[in-house]
């Protein structure tokens, strides 16, 4: 996953054995292929930001899913190739789309890391290794509950279709016309995004909705190079001039000023607000988490959700300029840059911000401020809460772990989610084998075995009550 | 030198020769030996910020000042030591103290060197090192001055009294302490500084004024550890947090907000201002040098030098937080850093406008934001410009040049010259045998030879009419 809401607790025990309802257990050799595979899918360094590996990791993918009995095609993009299988259903079943990517964040910082990032090591009832969470891991499950129908049924009644993209690390630069132009071979009755997994008091959760994302990087320069700071009586200082650019983008409660940000911001439904009431109270807890005193804003308990999950925000990833070692160096520098990113919700246009932020900086006397546009924009995406594919999957989850699923309307986090529910209309949810303290995009990712398993169990009972009917 | 006006103009032919006036070359006997003690003191890298050498190169300029006949101590301090030497007045005669200093820059970044940093390279009328201009290569300029007054005239009758320290590059934390214990033994009459050299234009410069400076690092953090940006929509963000306060502390006219940072500022006298309106316009050649369009408060002519020289400032040296790298990366950043030094003028105390700061970031509501004093805290420092020994330093200069000299009641930089000024209320000058193109502090630091020479027979003049009395 590019980006979610990751909260880095300390992984739990979760409360109540996996299964008490459905009874199911997932059989030693479903595991054994799954773990095979995952084995063979970390030791391939698919890493989209070097552009390594992500040939043979397509073509491993579809190795995968040849085994499976789809019919599979490599389709070019632009950049990495999409894996594509399909399964047709039979009549009066529905087709199950699932969403997964074969490219892996870079395993930096090495050394952090206790096994090695693209070998699959299993210590402690945990799987270690790059990806093995985000997100072969998951695609792993995926392929492991299919099977696992397969041997228990004889066959796959309902369709099934996989995109498996290996450009999600880098912003999906390619998907959104990829599904837009393949609208007619993904349609589908319901999409399995790509992660989940379960809250840290063990819970599972799901969501159907993320939020989009614009980032850009603010530029300003004030000199042709570095000069002595004595020079600083009179000429211009960048820091100065992006700092006073970004003080005039929010208020201290979190509010962006820039006119128009807001025109146009979907409130979430009356069924979806009701998610959000629902949901447990994080707000006190996290923040302990964190090391925060207070919230943006001094929100607590369901406003700390409904601002964190339903409205859009600017945040400051970093602000580079001049001197930064130990001591004092009396230097002007001569250029600052700082990146930020927005997170959009329903209703808000990535390209429609930027043209907001320009006219702002505009208005506000910061033309000499020049902004770059940062590959990674995407639409936010909200699925219907009322959708059939979603009550079955809240409750799979609710029978396979035995626990009252955590439901967020959407997630804070971004991904490609939107041209699925913009081109295809098709639901979208979230679950997988992930858990708060599974590392993803840091040295030694893991995935409980425990938490595999159960996974697999609640998509079985996903497949076989939405799918094949039962 | 630690601080001053550097102008990084492409070095030109001065115009008209040397000595036209005086009709004085330096005689070879005494540039060699000039060439032979740079040298060897070059040689010897002896980087302050990094504690190398600093006896070894303390011991070699000791020996330098035997070599001329002076009566030398090594006096301890809590740093590095410092180099006395002195040889007493006869009756009727001044004493002259020169303040030089025998550590360095460090030399990174080293493949930016043409020939070895520590190691003096004559080419193209050039000698470089790594200390040749600042400031290894005026102290010997001053014993040049000293070895040549020696051989015309037999002896010295004047008073001579050196100061060299080994913490100039680090803002001589020793110093002022080190002068008030010592100013009996420090009394003089006039006091060469450690720095000078020509304009852009080949015209002698020389100034008697620095200003102080106070070096500080605000900080900021607002979570325990990086976060994922999802979380920017409700855990708050030191970036925006430095970025408000940095552009609550100056206006757009650079004018400084802090309440009572203005309090007691001394303006320059009717003798300095006349200096200031007798200054060349440099204004507007400077801002293609500096690549600038306008300057701050969109000053010109008297008025950018009035600004330069005489008001105090604030500069931020460097804003370092979260990513920096290419692209984009979704983090919150848990903490942010950004550096500042204040210039200021005489009457503004460091420790007052650190106490001014504090009080004005609490009343802006940033209690949260720590501020971090650097080493470097040095009051502001001007002298009279009607002081004789001004005046023959000015005659000199012109009569080596064969140009008018430029004056300058102050130059923008900062240095210990506040000590000298205030506990030995000793007129202070700036002299000597850099160039706009010495490239002080940067690979291939330089003088050219031509300028050595001259800044050598101005000071024989000097010594001569002031000092000896013809």
């Amino acid at each position: 996953m590019t980006e979610r809401l990751r909260r880095d607790t300390d992984s739990r025990t979760r409360c109540g054995a996996p299964c008490e309802d459905g009874g199911m257990d997932l059989p030693a050799s479903i595991r054994h292929r799954a773990q095979a595979q995952l084995a063979e899918l970390v030791a391939i360094p698919s890493v989209s930001a070097e552009g390594l590996g992500l040939h043979e990791a397509a073509a491993a993918v579809r190795a995968l899913l040849d085994e499976l009995g789809l019919t599979t095609e490599l389709h070019e993009t632009d950049g990495a190739p999409v894996v594509y299988g399909h399964l047709e259903a039979q009549p009066s079943h529905p087709t199950i789309l699932f969403y997964n990517h074969y490219d892996v964040q870079p395993a930096d910082p090495l050394p952090e890391w206790e096994t090695p990032p693209f070998q699959l090591s299993e210590r402690d009832g945990h799987w270690y290794g790059r990806g093995v969470s985000d997100d072969k891991g998951q695609l792993v499950s995926r392929l492991a509950g299919l099977h696992w129908y397969k041997e228990k049924h004889g066959s796959l009644p309902f369709g099934v279709t996989f995109v498996v993209e290996g450009e999600e690390e880098i912003g999906s630069p390619n998907l959104a016309d990829y599904v837009a132009g393949r609208a007619d071979q993904l349609r589908a009755d319901g999409c399995v995004w790509e992660f989940g997994g379960v809250t840290a008091s063990g819970r599972p959760l799901t969501y159907f909705g993320l939020k989009g994302i614009a980032c850009i990087a603010l530029r300003g320069r004030t000199a042709s190079h570095d000069l002595h700071s004595s020079l600083g009586a009179v000429v211009e200082n960048p820091i100065f001039r992006l700092a006073s650019a970004v003080a005039g983008l929010r208020d201290d409660d979190g509010r962006v000023l820039i006119p128009g940000f807001y025109d146009g911001v979907v409130p979430f439904t009356p069924a979806q607000e009701a998610l959000i009431e629902a949901l447990p109270d994080e707000a006190t807890e996290l923040a302990s988490v964190y090391g925060v005193d207070r919230y943006i804003g001094g929100v607590t308990g369901t406003d700390f959700q409904r601002q964190l999950l339903g409205q859009p925000n600017i945040n400051f990833n970093g602000f580079h300029s001049g001197y930064g070692g130990p001591g004092s160096k009396t230097v002007l520098p001569a250029t600052a840059e700082v990146k930020i990113d927005f997170r959009l919700v329903p209703g808000q246009d990535p390209a429609t911000v930027l043209r907001q932020l320009r006219a702002h900086l505009d208005a506000e006397g910061f033309t000499d401020v020049i902004i770059d546009e940062l590959e990674t924009h995407e639409f936010a995406a909200r699925s219907d809460a009322d959708h059939p594919f979603v009550r079955h999957t809240i409750d799979a989850l609710r029978e396979a772990y035995g626990l009252e699923p955590v439901v967020y309307p959407s997630v804070a986090g971004s991904g490609p989610m939107h041209p699925f529910v913009e081109h295809l209309g098709v639901p979208v949810v979230g679950m997988g084998c992930g858990h708060p303290g599974s590392r993803v995009h840091s040295p030694n990712e893991n995935v409980r075995v425990s938490d595999f398993d159960t996974s697999v169990v609640a998509l079985l009972r996903l497949l076989e009550t939405y799918g094949g009917g039962s």
